[in-house]
């Protein structure tokens, strides 16, 4: 996995035309695609004065739009806000980190909304959208948040437009399949955004592994206020998962127990991960970057199960036993990933995502293998599960085992596209950094060239080498 | 008062076994608890479609969680960026801001939906939750996170928990009988969350009291970066406060109006406030603790009076005098406070929630017993104090003095339970740092080894000493 | 343009009198006339109980509060995090940006109450609040913010109450003229915010013109941790702009179809930005001022727009023509702006808000011009411009004259306003600081003596003259 093209400074990141190139034609296509196929959805359209006649709706306030925009809205918070400042952590890659996420997203909602609108939305020729799609559309591009994750820092921007492209396109291939074949249950998307995220982007790491990174290991850690700026992010993902959670759940009480579920498990995240972090380091004082990442794993754990009949204490034992996994893994396998397979993960996705997706995925199944009318009521019981037309001969021990194999076509999804994507990304032509400048804005950003920069280069007597 | 176990370098601030210990012993605790008492209330649980037909509920829009849901998520907030970050003005406490509020709210929300459970949603042997539980779980915790601002930085990750788990019992007795047994009126908290946290807070605060603070007097400033920290903190909890003073009044009319209320007072909060800051400095140049403490003072005064008919004049009234008293506060009482009184008051929440929480209490009084139809509506008289039952024949003058006593009795549930977990945080367990390691991150924090650090040292050539 | 007594170190900037004299009197008059003109409106009273059976209400839902206070509160963070964080991108004026922003927006809230409460909630003899009121308030304010930003670092915060007082009473009137005499449609206020407040700003920093500024050069630029402040402001923007576009659209499917358009154009805008900034630099490095800015331009481009028929593919085009004008404005016309025609305009608003929303009124112009049944059908399309009573005759080409109409009264409106207001605020009286301490948040706030200054003193080693 010798990568000689890595070991000069001659290594031309110029994104000069590349990246203009790229975003230009792509938005040229957008505006095309979007112009043939997508329309209003009724509740959107101007029509919809007579549609709520025809309807027999009294009232505006049936409308989807209220049931889902202030969730929607949280969610939107989440991927920009929560993902883009959880990894600022780093002291030289802040502007990359919130910058290039707010890229790669602005970028991969649209197509996003093309993709999961042919797949979901698609009537007489036209995508119809109205707020859930907007949601679904984040939660697409959320899966691509959590593998730049894997590769924060390491990678090109038009790298990360070109992953973005081919992620969403398999994310919702593999949403399809889980959704609408297998009839899967997902709504926080343990196992399609979480685990096919996470192991999409494990892939891709290991598929671009670089042999040379401890040349730049002095500026993968953080400093003091990198690490504040990082608790920004980690806060609104943890406060908003009760929204991301119960966003697309069935209006009601479906929407209101995901909430539930999502918020007693995430509180009960931070106390373990308080504990482990402690508990394994020598000193016993706690690790920023634990309770930065292993307080969310909660919230990925339920992800599946929230909208079920999980009860508050399922919730309580999810969230525990994944604090405990996430935290366990940043301590241990982490390195081990790194030293021994070669998977250079920068934020530690294998333990925020790829493991709690895994048991998300896992503990869906069983809740839905376990549901009983008894517990759903009998018509709650059929809308839960969505057990009618096609599927209404199904039972909850089948339901369960769908479950199950939505986690393996995830997984498989996940690393035969990660593969493929990480190939196309090795190619010569994308203008990634040479080792020694990885994690360094410098290379694509215009820094100020101020009192914080020489601080930095005290530590650092030679100035960076910008390409 | 003298404590001499705080004069030499050797006590023991380790964490590695007494805080997983406790974390891990308490999520044991309460996944059992929860196993045993909390369920789904009728909107959460998935026999919902069935109790819809039965009240005759013809739209999923009149479930709970679309009154409350934008509300909470605003609460929510407050509590943990809110709070949290308004805590990170000092040099270098950020992490312990941040992560001991997250640690302790995470805490408390689930011992406070116990606890609250048992005395508000208990039927037939089971606490019923839904996403009002959420919201008064986190106000339970909001007056922990106003007691840690007394004793920010002086106490160990341990002791947060100790008096989380004690205050949220007593804050929940305190509630019961201001609610339930005078049946008063609180709905944004003033009493009950404002005026009991802040005086529990300051009454543990001076049985901790440590004669040697000075020796960390270097650290207990602020520096640029985070004033502007902390900002984000004041923003978010003064921008969702109209949310959190409205979050559980009554659907319709009372949310409507207490937002609005909040809103006028918080508005005209800002410019006593900016005023006196300039007033009372030699040079008229504005002082950040004020703007970020003082400003907030409004949104605590009107938190029981806000969904009475409190008229937005009376909100600016209400809202101008508050600042006022605020400001004046920090620059004339603290000092008072800590030099006559041995009251440490990290953040100075006598200025921001003692004060203007009695405030709030009394204007309340005043707004209740000023009450009549004409102003109410008939219907609306009842409503909004709920004179039905047991209460028709509460007049408002009754109501108010009913009212003041709530006052009463909330300073004496603080003081007499500040004053037992003051003395039980005394004992010398808890693992807190001598007093030249006060208001330091690296007690309890792995702390990166940067740049940061060494500016940081350049001016405390001493490195600090690590126990 | 000589203003010679800027050249002396002796001006007075000290506000201990006139900030607190001005706050304090400005809150009386506020308290004065809420007491005398506000009340609260049907939906915030609590007679509601009463008018709700009048009304035939069947359910609390119906309250207006309901439907638009998620996007009230998206909207309040918007005004205060989102405009008050993007200003912190400069190194020594966070405190500044911050504060005074917050200071401008609480005062001008209150005044615009009253402002656009006498022209639109005006019912015999008071004027009758609700949620949509603290919507319009804010907006209001919006106006001001962004005028704000043309002269942030330059002005004394009496200039800016000054300006906030003249600037709030000046919209409301050409808001007046524009929805009430012309009968446009803005509900994003293209026209009434954007290119009212800009070209307004504008107009005042040209007659402020300081021709020494570059005396304060070294303060005009960011560091690396002012840079990702900003960033928070942008993403708040950026998240919540569909909230902004669709706050007071009708209920139902215009408030929808509003959020989808902005969301659809802020996505491309961000393409779009990012391919000119990398373009237009000679080492295609990316600039974080053009992505803390220009990517909000697609949504002031539909701020009129967004609730008509503008369909997704045409928001797409609007918002990626908008980033495009938005990054070669701060690229090319902001140096021009500032060599030839002396217009210091700080943050850029030309690029921001100006060009965008002219953009912005041209588009909802024709967009409206290009109305039909057939479109809207036939009750959406007079409910969509709202031809009734008086304006039942209008055709859709009438409609897109009007609304041509309002862009030039707004400019027309901002040009004398701006005239006449920056001629007040350049009376001698009003306590700016000297060209060489602008950007400096010294003059007006106590700044912590700590190390960030020292580092900061390290590359001035002249103390910045604190007058």
């Amino acid at each position: 996995v010798e990568r000689p093209r890595h070991q000069g400074m001659a290594k031309n990141t110029s994104m000069r035309w590349r990246l203009p190139l790229v975003c230009l034609l792509w938005e040229v296509a957008m505006i095309v695609l979007f112009g043939v196929f997508v329309r209003f959805g009724a509740e959107a359209d101007a029509h919809w004065e007579e549609e709520k006649q025809e309807m027999n709706l009294t009232s505006d306030m049936e409308n989807d739009f209220y049931f889902r925009y202030p969730s929607f809205q949280d969610v939107h918070v989440m991927i920009f806000v929560g993902f883009g400042f959880l990894m600022t952590f780093l002291k030289r890659y802040g502007f990359g980190a919130v910058g290039f996420n707010f890229l790669l997203a602005a970028f991969g909602i649209q197509w996003a909304l093309l993709m999961q609108g042919w797949f979901h939305s698609f009537k007489d020729g036209k995508i119809l959208i109205g707020v859930e799609n907007l949601i679904n559309a984040d939660f697409c591009v959320g899966s691509v948040c959590i593998a730049f994750g894997a590769i924060l820092g390491k990678t090109s921007p038009i790298q990360l437009l070109v992953m973005t492209l081919l992620q969403v396109t398999l994310f919702s291939v593999n949403e399809y399949i889980l959704l609408n074949l297998l009839h899967v249950k997902d709504a926080g998307g343990s196992m399609t955004i979480h685990t096919f995220g996470a192991y999409f982007g494990l892939t891709v790491t290991r598929i671009l592994y670089r042999p040379n990174l401890e040349q730049s290991k002095d500026k993968q850690g953080s400093v003091y206020h990198s690490d504040l700026f990082a608790m920004i992010g980690t806060l609104y993902l943890w406060m908003y998962w009760p929204s991301f959670n119960s966003a697309i759940s069935d209006h009601g009480d479906a929407q209101h127990r995901s909430a539930i579920n999502t918020y007693c498990s995430l509180a009960a995240c931070v106390l373990t991960t308080m504990a482990f972090s402690s508990m394994l380091q020598k000193k016993g004082k706690l690790d920023m970057v634990h309770i930065q990442n292993a307080t969310l794993a909660g919230g990925v754990a339920v992800g599946t199960s929230a909208e079920m009949m999980l009860t508050p204490y399922g919730s309580l034992i999810v969230g525990s036993i994944s604090g405990i996994v996430s935290t366990v893994g940043y301590v241990y396998f982490t390195p081990f990933l790194e030293s021994r397979l070669h998977i250079q993960d920068t934020c530690g996705i294998h333990n925020l995502h790829a493991m709690p997706g895994l048991i998300g995925g896992i503990v869906g199944a069983i809740t839905a293998a376990a549901a009983t009318e008894d517990v759903y009521g009998k018509e709650g019981f059929i809308k839960a599960f969505d057990f009618t037309g096609a599927y209404q001969a199904r039972t909850p021990s089948i339901q369960g085992g769908f479950q199950a194999a939505g986690i393996v076509v995830s997984l498989l999804m996940a690393f035969a596209g990660g593969a493929i994507v990480g190939g196309i990304l090795k190619l010569p032509i994308w203008g990634d950094a040479a080792a020694e400048n990885c994690f360094e804005d410098g290379v694509y950003w215009e820094v100020p060239e101020d009192e914080e920069s020489d601080v930095y280069h005290m530590h650092n007597p030679e100035k960076p080498a910008s390409p």
